[in-house]
């Protein structure tokens, strides 16, 4: 599991007064960022290799403007080719979202699907365990 | 079914070349604009009696700058408090993305779920069917 | 000139209950599409030749969702590589900001300016005048 | 002079492979949190008491995904209701952007501006002093 802290930007509120749902998204996808850098080291957006099929977010709690998010990021299934990620993000002691996302390995030349080769399975496996 | 045209603005993209993942996630709130209009006709944010439950968004294709999307939008379900909304964007005749979120009618102030009146439940039954 | 209507998006707005002021340079950028048309006829990123140099942006009053923007475009001044935008942002009949922008005619590959053609120069000042 | 480090979040990129522009207005709002904390110490919204007129962002070079970006804030003038804020931004060692903008103490009840209490204004000379 890898835990990253985000600190809400004023403009992730809405006009209700919290984080619009949104933003969750952008911030899944930040604390995914360790997850990335195991299959782009430098992060360079021009060897990018992973492409998102699929995200699911459920709002928990109303989530609040000028207090840090931690977000729990781990795996629960390394497939041939796909990662099913976890996400949980929690704010003050209150778990106010969580997600699910579909990640693929991708080849964007060919546009196709690649497997996912086995020494990074086993960087993935240690790193994002669900404990 | 309501449907909606959006153009992608220039930051809805990534570095990746195509539309990111998350502004999914506003345009579907875009286009989500009519169902709030039959709950809170002068779209007044003072007056706001929907929260969101839950996203899902599916990634079907890649999705460009510089031209239009189409969203339609409508329902599968209206319970007694809560609505699944139904959501595609297409874009240049292709089936680029799906999108499923629950809205449940909320009063803000007591903070708890609230019955949706019989009235809007038929306004909504006419405007959001399936075809 | 050109006018471009936008609807706020509901996370173009922020706690405070208005459009959040980082909203307008997305906005300001949408409106430009027309100016950036002339350059790059299908807007293809690939074939991308302008840079922004700077922004400025005034905010004359506090902008509303549920209602439509109208942005109007021209340029001040079409230089040598360079071009300085005008705009203006109105809501329900009053002027809410005002933006300017440097856009420069650029090679990415080189990563140096570059003159603009005298043709393009032609449609800029027909189609962008003040008038 | 108050610094803070901003990890680019992966939809503050563009088509074009780098930081888009209207990113840095969020980027240089986040790094006022320090200057808003000064009038609102818990940042609760419903407190918020500072309005922005005016914003200016020069582009420097292109910003990149993957890298820190550190952020230098300071006040140039704190006159009797408003402050012009300075602020710059550095990734790896480069100058990327600096950005100005003016903020008006701001009675939101009212809407009128006020002058700035004095044991704000020492607090913000101290804290925000140039060097």
């Amino acid at each position: 599991m890898v835990k990253m802290k985000i600190f809400p930007r004023f403009n992730d509120t809405d006009a209700l007064g919290h984080i619009n749902n949104a933003s969750f998204a952008s911030w899944f996808e930040e604390a995914r960022r360790p997850l990335f850098e195991v299959f782009i080291p430098d992060l360079d957006p021009k060897k990018w290799n992973l492409i998102i099929a699929k995200i699911e977010i459920e709002y928990l709690a109303q989530t609040n403007f000028g207090q840090e998010v931690e977000i729990k990021t781990w795996l629960e299934k390394v497939g041939n080719s796909s990662m099913t990620v976890i996400q949980e993000a929690w704010q003050g002691g209150e778990h106010v979202a969580k997600g699910k996302s579909i990640m693929v390995h991708f080849d964007y030349d060919k546009q196709t699907s690649r497997p996912i080769p086995a020494d990074i399975k086993d960087t993935l496996n240690k790193k994002f365990s669900a404990v």
